[in-house]
């Protein structure tokens, strides 16, 4: 069956989007502030006790900065390029956290001079560098957790250390004249299973009492990181559920003694909120009796669809057309043979899709434009219109 | 055993793209002009009856295509923007090949005005396009190929027709007043079997036969793509090999009526010019008893490195230090936990490996800048410097 519009955005919402998108050259994501603003307003009411930490990453728009920075928000920042971006708009170092656990040195004394005062780590080295270049910051260790096989974008193991280590940091942390101020996870992004905060919540629990009863640390907040689903093909409960669970499994484990809660949602704000319209350049089938028709487009992989790798996320696509429909395979226009979209999973389009029609993919408002190649086979990179 | 730079390049090659590299900030690839240049010689005579349209996707740097414009070479171009960058060199559409077989209808006429006679197709809408918007243009077939398990950035089904097909889009394009020229193929980019030409090279025998008894069709040109090797991890033959099976495939299926050959060389002729180098961010390990160091550095998956997805291609790694060696997880400095370089495929790195030595990245002179991502977490894209 196709994709109806009506399945994720309202009849407004959609139209608003679509009419300034149809006046535009393909590719393009027109993104939607209100829309934006609307589901930022919905995560604060769902978690009415947490500081919001906005992942810059997903979308670093300066509409939707200015947007957060106006709602009193925080941000949670990678680079030294966005601490710029966020500083711009006017937001105070006391309100950002370098949520990278990957920086160097001089990165560290750039943050520190800016007013930064919480940094993520998951290991000594790092831990070292934040004490020498940062001292006296706050800083929250990143454990590792399970969750991988029910996230469509799972994390690795490359961020995080496991819980023996975690309590080590935390420790050095206090002789190193730190502040050990809490313990971060990140259940993986677009996370299914609601479980996978349950465990991970435990675990935390465990950590602050065994530092607590150990060594005479108090730590004082606790980091949920994202995770939070937005709207793709495979349906997720509504932010509530998550919301209402994820209270649920905080008030068992800490009960009265409820550390500052932070969250740093980047996805569950900004993908539902854009709109990523391409065109389709041709239609064709690879033999006299080819089974699928291939469909090819001016979005590619590499031209902000990088997180179809391993076909991990699936944007609703919808077209203007009707009619009988048949599975395809979509790829990009790229000259790289690795520029499919999808293969395996085979949308459902009209037969009678032509060269020209427009393709509109949902949820694209979260890491697709800044991830486009600077000229990959000469495309330009992906553009993005802010309504 | 560490890398060594004599086995890569010789030692005045090494120690001028080291002296300028060692004055720049990391990450940056240093491309030296006089390497390309030798290399391109080098194709040139080994393969002296062939004509040269250079894959400009590789590396469009104008320094690079100044090169091939004053040695008589042609440019095989994927895009528009490609287009505009040759011609601004001052190269005519005459020594222009639109390669790409997926091109908008618009596009084809912006060629087609800028006097571009040469077209790849693999479809019949791509072919009526041509005839439409390109009348009177020759157009190549291109042709699937086996050989993806010996290719290590493999092509997939995205490109070329099966044999049927292509005998009917020589046959349609003669009737519709386009000139079926030839057949191209192309074996997987750093195809490491010789012998991948060899059942290519039979396949158009076939179709040239075919068409000429059944249908009176004389097709001049058999392009045999790209696909020979660059200098990464995984050693291959020398070109002057490749070059002579490749010759001699050639003598045997077509002895005296030799078509015009054309060869479409990128990767061989870009890659090993260039040599990347970046910072060591952070080294650390994730618990007490940890295996394997995790090396962070500043050059990522989505900065450049786009071909180690799977671990595809391997670059020769060299660092300054030695001592004893272990096996490490090389990772890139974004919060994207994709973005791990190199985790099944253990590089050797010495023990003293600490923050801010600098890695040196043979090998990276093709298919790296252009493909970085426009501010992946806010990271600048990857720079080049040409000497």
């Amino acid at each position: 069956m196709l994709t109806q519009p009506e399945a994720y955005y309202d009849q407004a919402t959609f139209d608003r989007i679509k009419k300034v998108a149809d006046q535009l050259e393909t590719p393009v994501v027109v993104f939607d502030t209100a829309t934006f603003t609307s589901q930022l307003d919905q995560l604060i009411k769902s978690f009415p006790y947490a500081k919001t930490y906005y992942a810059v990453k997903a979308n670093p728009a300066p509409e939707l900065l200015a947007i957060l920075r106006d709602r009193d928000c925080n941000f949670d920042v990678a680079s030294r390029y966005e601490l710029d971006k966020v500083m711009e708009m006017g937001v105070g170092g006391d309100r950002i956290s370098f949520g990278n656990t990957i920086k160097k040195s001089r990165d560290i004394s750039y943050f520190f001079e800016k007013g930064v005062s919480l940094y993520a780590t998951d290991s000594e080295a790092d831990l070292r560098n934040i004490a020498k270049f940062a001292p006296g910051s706050r800083v929250f260790v990143r454990i590792l957790t399970e969750g991988s096989q029910t996230a469509d974008w799972p994390l690795s193991r490359k961020f995080g250390c496991h819980v023996d280590m975690a309590l080590d940091l935390c420790i050095m942390a206090r002789d190193l004249g730190l502040v050990p101020y809490g313990i971060s996870f990140h259940v993986g992004s677009q996370q299914r299973d609601i479980g996978a905060w349950d465990s991970a919540i435990a675990k935390v629990k465990g950590i602050f009492e065994r530092l607590k009863e150990e060594d005479g640390i108090k730590l004082q907040m606790l980091n949920l990181g994202g995770g939070f689903p937005a709207n793709y093909v495979s349906r997720t409960n509504t932010l509530e559920v998550y919301a209402q669970e994820i209270t649920r499994y905080l008030e068992e484990d800490f009960g009265d003694d409820m550390p500052k809660i932070i969250l740093e949602p980047g996805r569950s704000l900004a993908a539902n909120a854009g709109i990523l319209v391409s065109e389709v350049v041709l239609v064709s089938r690879k033999n006299r009796t080819g089974l699928h028709r291939w469909v090819y487009t001016d979005i590619g992989k590499f031209g902000g669809f990088i997180e179809t790798l391993d076909e991990a996320i699936k944007y609703p696509l919808y077209v203007e057309k009707d009619g009988e429909c048949e599975g395809v395979i979509i790829a990009g226009p790229t000259c790289d043979s690795a520029d499919i979209l999808y293969e395996q999973y085979k949308y459902e389009l009209p037969l009678s899709l032509a060269e020209g029609d427009r393709l509109y993919w949902f949820s694209t408002g979260a890491y697709t434009t800044t991830y486009s190649a600077i000229e990959f086979n000469g495309f330009p990179p992906l553009k993005t219109i802010c309504i």
